[in-house]
C-alpha cells in the first residue's frame, strides 16, 4: 500500500512505537490535549495582528499563526510584510505569551524566522523544496510541515524523513486539503489521511480546515470532523475583519465565529478522550 | 460557486426550506436519529446473509443492505445472485424485520427490485445513467442515490433533480468517496460535501466510509467523522467472514468490529444532538 | 503496470496478435485508412442534420455521427429527439450513403438503435453500465465504446472485455478526455492512451478531440496530434450553426473549419504511412 | 476561461503580439526550427555524460540537458553530483559545443549554475518556489520553466510572470505532464496545453515526454504528437545504459532509440512547416 515505507526509517512506526510530542515554546503538540493554532493568514499591521492574537488567545488558541513571507500565485498580489512582519509576530508573542509559528519559503529566510518565531512552517507549495527541508533538518527548531496540495501520503512522509534525516525530529505534520476535480471547495480535505498517518508515523498530525475548504462557514464543520478522526491539533485562519483581509478573507473566521467553533469542538474532544 | 443551482429547483433549498425525511419501511432517514444501514457487499448465500443481518441488527443497524446485482470491473468477477439474491434479501427482512436496500443497475431490474426491497440503490457508476434515473423518478419508492466517484457536487444534485423532476422526491443522497491521485485509499472520502449538501439541498445525506476508504480499519474512524460533520446516516459493509467474501472483503467489518464502531459513534451523535 | 491484464483475455494482445478491423456499413475502421466520423452533437431537425451530413461527406468524413438519445447533466436541458432522431439519421444515411453511429443509453434503446444505425455508441457516462455492455455483447453490431471520463485504461479495456465476452468482438475504442484539476479545457485529452492501448489490445482506437477539449479552436490541433500518435480515426462534432446548437455549440466546428482540419491532417496521416 | 489573465501583463499576448525567441548559447528557441534538448536525467560521471552528449549531438540535439542538483522524493536516493556535476556539464559543453541546461533547486545554487550553464531549469516541484522565481527574475540568463505537475495553465503563466516582472523575459515554458488518477503512466501529458499556451503567451513552449509518460517506449510517440501540436522543442532523457541509470532509467532512451525518434519527427516537423 505504501511502497516507500522502507525509506521512512526515522519517521515511520517501525523505528519508534511511542508517539512523538513536540514542544513549541512550552506548548506540547501530540500530547493528550488538542492544540489550536490560530491567527491571520497574513500579518498586515500591528493593530490587526495584536487584536487577532488577543481574541484567539481568549477563545482558547495556544499558538499564534501569521504569515510574514507569503507565497502568492500572482506576483502582483500582497506578498507579506517579510522581516517587518516577523518583528510584529515577536511583539504579539510578548504581549500575549502565545508561541508563534510562521512560514519560511526559502533557505535564506531561516535565520530571520528562527530569530523571531517558535516554529517554522513549511508551506504546501514547499513540501518538495528539498533544499529547504535539508536546511531545516540541520536546525533544532520545531517544524510544521504541510502536505503538498498534490502530494501522496507517501511523498508527505518522505518529505518529513528529509528533515528527520538531517537530525531534526521535531516535526508536526499538517493535512490541508488536496487538489481534485471538485470546484465547490478550494481543496478537498482528506481526513482519511489522519488515521493513515497515525498508523504509519509516530509524529503528531494536525488539520488546516481553512485552506482545506476555502470557505469560512465550512471551517467549524471540518474542525469537528478533524477532532473526531484523531487530529492532535487544528490550524485556523482568523481575522478581525475578513472582508478587508489582504489574503484569504473568504476562508477566515471572525473572532466570534472562532469562539463558537472552539466551544463546538469541546464535546468532540471529550468524546475522543482528549483535553483541549 | 454552483453554476447549475438554478436547475435544482426541486431538490434545492430555494424550493423548500424544511428538511425532507424519507420513510424507508418505517425507518425515518433525515429525522433526529442517525440511521445505520449495514450488511454484506454481495448477497452470497442464505446463511451468510441471515447471520450478517442478525448481527448488524443486534448492534443497532436499522436497515439491511446487500447487493444482488453487482457492478464489477471485470466480466469474470462474481456478478451477484441477481433474482435469487433479491429473494434472500426479502427472506432476511422477514426474519429480522429490517427494511432492505439493494442496487438496481438497469431499468429492467426495477420491477424485481421493487418487489423485494424497501429502497432502491443507484450506485456510483450509475449516477449519470439518466434512463435509470428517469424510470426511478416515476416510482414512489425511496431511492438511495450514491455520488458518482468523479461527479461534482453540482452534478450529484442534478442527478437527484432528474429523479425529483419525475415526481419521486423520496431521495437520500450518499457521499462515498471520489477518485483522486492518492493511492493509499481506494477513494478519497469528501466529508466537506456533507455541510455543502446540507446547505444546498433539503434531502437527507448519508456517508459510505466502506467504499470511501476501501480499508476496513479506516471505516470506524471515518464513521465518527461523518457523524461529526452532520451525516444523517451511514452505509457500512459487514461480513461474517471478510476473508471469504466474494467482493470487497478488505473493506468489510466483522460483526464484532461493527459493534465496536456502533458504540464508538454514540458519543459523537450525542455531541451533535442526534439520537442513533 | 496493468493489474487486470489477465482478465483481458479476449481484447488483449495475448489472445490475438493481428489488429482487428471493424466493418461499419462497409467502412473499415482499424485498417490502413484513418476514418473520420463527424456530425452534430444532437440531431435537431431534418435540415440541420442533412446540411451537416452533406458538408462532412464533401470534406471527407466516412461515417455520420449524431445523437438521438442525449445524456444531459440537467434534466431541464434538451435530451434529444429520441426515436424521431433515429429516423432522421436513417434518412441522412439514405441521402448521403454515409453509415451512421449513434448512442444508446439504456438496454431498452438497443432495438430502435439497431434498426436505424450501423454502429452503437456507448457514451462516456455509460462505460461502466454493465447491463448495457452485456446486452451489446449479445448483438453482432459494431460498437463504439468511449472511455469513461474518469476510467483508467485498465477499466476501459475491461469494459471492452465485457462486450467481447458476450460474443461481440466488433469494438472500436475511443479516447475522449479525462477529468483532471485543469479547468481551462472541458477535459484533458490523454493521447498517451493511444500507444498504450495499441500495445495492450488489438482493437482499433480513435480519438474525440471535441469532447476532449470542449473548445472548437483546439479541435484541429488535437486532431493532428491524434493522427501523429497513431489514432485509427477521429470523432468530430460539426454543426452548420454552432451558436444555435441545442448542445455542445462551443466545441462544434463549422463545416468550413472542419474542411480545413481535414486538409490539415493529410500530411500527418501521410507521415504516419496512413491513408485518410 | 483564465481568470488571472489580467495579471499576465508581461507574458500574456495582450502585452506583446510577436513571438519571443530565446537565445540559449546561440541556439534560438521559439524560431522556425524545433529545438531538441537531450541528455541524461542525472550527471553521473565524466564518461557517462560525454558519451551521451556526443551521441545526442550526432543525432541532432542542439542543447545538452543533465541534472547536477536532483530533487528526489526520498532523502536516501542519489541526489546528484552537485558542484562536481556542474563542472562536468561545462566540460561536455567544451567538448561538444552544445549549450547546457541544468536545474537550480534553491536560490543559493544560482551563482554556481550560472557560472557553468547556459540556461537555468526551474523544475516542476519548484514552479511555485516564488523566492527562486524572484531571484531568477533578476538575472539575464535564459530560464526553462517547467509546469508544476499539479499546476493549472493559469498558475503556470503566473509563475512565468514572476520571472518576467523581475526583468528577465528570456523564458521558455515546458509542459511535462500532470498528475491524474491514471496510473499506467507516470503523469498524463497535457498536449492541449500547447495551443492554449501559444494563444495566451508569446513565450516559446516545449514538451518533455520523458517525464510526461515515465515509459521510454512511449517517448517517441508523444514526441511526434508534441511536434504535431505546435511545440517549439522537446526535452528528452537519454542514457547510454538506462538499466544502470541512477535515476529515471525506465523513461530514458538509448542513443539508438533517440536517433530513430529524431528521424521519426522529421516528417511531422516538415508537415508543420518547421525545420528541426
Amino acid at each position: 500500500m505504501i511502497r516507500g515505507i522502507s525509506d521512512t526509517r526515522l519517521v515511520g512506526r517501525e523505528g519508534k512505537t511511542e508517539n512523538t510530542v513536540v514542544d513549541v515554546g512550552g506548548v506540547l503538540v501530540g500530547g493528550p490535549d488538542i492544540v489550536v493554532m490560530a491567527g491571520p493568514c497574513s500579518v498586515e499591521s500591528e493593530e490587526q495582528l495584536l487584536a487577532t492574537a488577543i481574541a484567539v488567545k481568549r477563545a482558547g488558541a495556544k499558538i499564534l499563526r501569521g504569515g510574514a513571507f507569503k507565497p502568492r500565485t500572482s506576483p502582483y498580489s500582497f506578498r507579506g510584510l517579510r522581516e517587518e512582519g516577523l518583528k510584529l509576530l515577536a511583539e504579539a508573542r510578548r504581549a500575549t505569551g502565545l508561541p508563534v509559528v510562521t512560514e519560511a519559503m526559502d533557505t535564506r529566510h531561516l535565520d530571520a524566522v528562527c530569530a523571531h518565531a517558535d516554529m517554522i512552517q513549511i508551506g504546501s507549495r514547499s513540501m518538495q523544496n528539498y533544499a529547504l527541508l535539508e536546511e531545516v533538518g540541520k536546525l533544532r527548531v520545531p517544524v510544521l510541515l504541510k502536505r503538498g496540495f498534490s502530494a501522496t501520503i507517501e511523498e508527505f512522509l518522505l518529505a518529513a524523513e528529509y528533515i528527520a534525516s538531517g537530525g531534526n525530529g521535531r516535526i508536526v505534520l499538517c493535512e490541508r486539503g488536496i487538489r481534485t476535480f471538485e470546484t465547490s471547495t478550494r481543496n478537498t480535505l482528506d481526513l482519511s489521511a489522519l488515521p493513515l498517518l497515525k498508523r504509519w508515523t509516530h509524529l503528531p498530525v494536525i488539520v488546516d480546515p481553512s485552506h482545506g475548504t476555502g470557505l469560512w462557514w465550512l471551517v467549524p464543520h471540518m474542525a469537528r470532523a478533524a477532532v473526531a478522526v484523531g487530529a492532535d491539533g487544528l490550524l485556523i485562519e482568523v481575522h478581525v475583519n475578513p472582508q478587508a483581509a489582504l489574503s484569504d478573507g473568504e476562508q477566515s473566521l471572525r473572532p466570534e465565529t472562532f469562539e463558537r467553533m472552539m466551544n463546538d469542538i469541546g464535546p468532540m474532544a471529550h468524546a475522543m478522550g482528549r483535553g483541549w
